[in-house]
């Protein structure tokens, strides 16, 4: 016990003292969910908070990664260090062999202050949420200016972790007004700024005409909008819409060309005024808010689910308590009341543990 | 508590009895989740199993009501009993007023062997699935031989509700090869039949026709495919393929025209023929098996949210704790151990109440 946590320290010191390794070796901790990643990030998170957090979504082939290849060339430029993690929850297999080429590039620039990192879905999906929130959490601390988290497809679960990001800019492929449409469902309400990359392409126009219309015709944003995960369970807490709309942020739409550069100076500058819209406002702190409310309630659903699981594995598992039900010797009612009555006992019996 | 078992034993044995409104009150305990529904329900359990459960489901327009409501006078003239419920998890309102409609048509045929009810979500959605489930429960332990389990709209909730049905039919409108595209998306899977109802309309054969290429592209359905809900929590025990493809089960493509009763008849033939066919490659056996897992998996998930949501608001609500991770005087996974901390102690301290 005192060994391993002489390790975590020592790992989380390597890590605050700017050590590459024991950044790739936290998250790898995080990713793998290893023992003892929970504590490493516990002591990271007051270290955290510095960063400028940027989402990146938006359908296969609208640019994503050459953009965001761009923007991490262009902040370095600048003499910010970045982070980069690329998210793909369908695949836990292809992500590492993109990163790989990632990884090369980087490398071959000789800039060892863009960490790459992609993430997969090992465990459920809900977990590679949370891994991603931490592996963000680990870069803050590490010393990070920026992180930009890059989801290689636009699915909801893909859109819900991007929108844990402080702006959230949605890729549109130009030529393309059948894709506005699809962007309704979901990721519109996401997008702080949207991106027209491959601006140089036929029908660009005429995509960036019809999203500045839509903007046009949306409600303003409200406040919020994009700060908390939607749960599933617990939902009641969460939607909260207590603001006004003064001081409302409209999202731009701004043309680029990754490839040569294009307009990416211009994007960036609207990913700072969107920053500085959110400090000024006050919003970023009622985000942080929401987030991490929305993460305890995250943890919380998943570590109950092991405790009942681990209850369920306990007596048999659960097919022979749906055997029993089909044979009528029993109902899920009485089930459920049977496996959870031990723990509902000791709630019960432990009041005075509560006033912690 | 003796008084109250007494009225609840009352109260089932009338229903079981074939009292009408000992059954709509069993059923609005259901949906309204009083004290005492549980019992009620696990008290029901033994006498179901004898109805046929049958989902329908289809985009708005496609004639779904018209066409349960001639099923269900078609049963009627065979001498069966019939229960409706119609789902609404969009609008808790709208619901019964679309209800007070063929609650009045149903009465102005003076049919009192079909029971209409509409449910809407109360609760969560989780709880509307629940409550469903519980309220066919109902129905079949009163009695009635055909079940109707009708959606209102065809959303991925209301999908997930109809999937528990026995059989399974996908309402597909008229000339809308585009309505075949969105189809894919999910319903597709769950469908034993398709009707092309309104098959009077123009474009009404292309629909048949493209439908009919649909499925013979498909492979062969798996047996069990909608056997049990998809559960986000304790995933990993759902996905049993343990199928081989002999006597699958090849969704036939109907066409009716709801309003006239036209070709209403072959789509209860090929309702039964699916029947016959559930029950005689012991797949019925398995979807049970398969959803009272599932059930069992939900109500868990449902009373332990509930459980853990008693520890939150006993420590005054999550907001105090955001707040505090806000301010870093704490971090999201210290707050979960200490929440979770007394029920974790209690499980680990009672080993002997498992082997019940």
């Amino acid at each position: 016990m005192s060994g391993g946590r002489e390790d975590k320290d020592d790992l989380v010191e390597r890590l605050l003292g700017g050590d590459q390794r024991a950044l790739a070796r936290v998250i790898s901790k995080i990713e793998d969910r290893s023992p003892g990643y929970r504590e490493l990030v516990s002591r990271l998170h007051r270290h955290t908070g510095n960063a400028e957090v940027i989402g990146m979504t938006g359908a296969p082939g609208s640019g994503k990664s050459t953009l965001v290849d761009k923007m991490a060339e262009m902040y370095r430029e600048r003499g910010e260090t970045v982070g980069v993690i690329a998210i793909d929850p369908s695949s836990p297999f292809t992500g590492g062999a993109v990163l790989g080429d990632r990884i090369r590039m980087a490398s071959n620039v000789g800039d060892m202050d863009v960490f790459f990192r992609s993430m997969s879905a090992r465990g459920t999906l809900g977990g590679l949420s949370t891994a991603t929130t931490d592996a963000v959490r680990a870069l803050d601390a590490f010393g990070k200016d920026r992180i930009i988290i890059e989801t290689v497809g636009a699915g909801q679960n893909e859109v819900d972790i991007v929108r844990t990001a402080d702006t959230v800019a949605v890729l549109v492929p130009p030529g393309s007004g059948d894709a506005i449409q699809t962007l309704k469902a979901g990721i519109l309400e996401i997008a702080d700024v949207f991106v027209v990359n491959k601006a140089d392409r036929e029908g660009a126009n005429r995509t960036v005409k019809e999203l500045r219309e839509m903007v046009g015709d949306l409600p303003s944003m409200p406040t919020g909008h994009h700060g908390a995960d939607e749960m599933e369970m617990f939902s009641d807490e969460t939607t909260e819409d207590e603001d006004d709309s003064e001081d409302d942020w409209t999202p731009p739409v701004i043309e680029t060309v990754a490839k040569t550069g294009e307009g990416v100076e211009g994007f960036l500058e609207e990913v700072g005024r969107h920053r500085s819209w959110l400090v000024e406002s006050g919003e970023i702190e009622e985000q942080a808010r929401e987030r991490y409310a929305a993460e305890i309630r995250t943890l919380l659903r998943q570590d109950t689910a092991d405790i009942v699981q681990d209850e369920i594995d306990a007596r048999g598992g659960i097919d022979e308590y749906a055997e029993r039900v089909l044979r009528k010797e029993t109902d899920p009612y009485a089930v459920v009341a049977e496996i959870l009555e031990p723990i509902e006992e000791c709630v019960r019996e432990k009041p005075e543990g509560r006033d912690g």
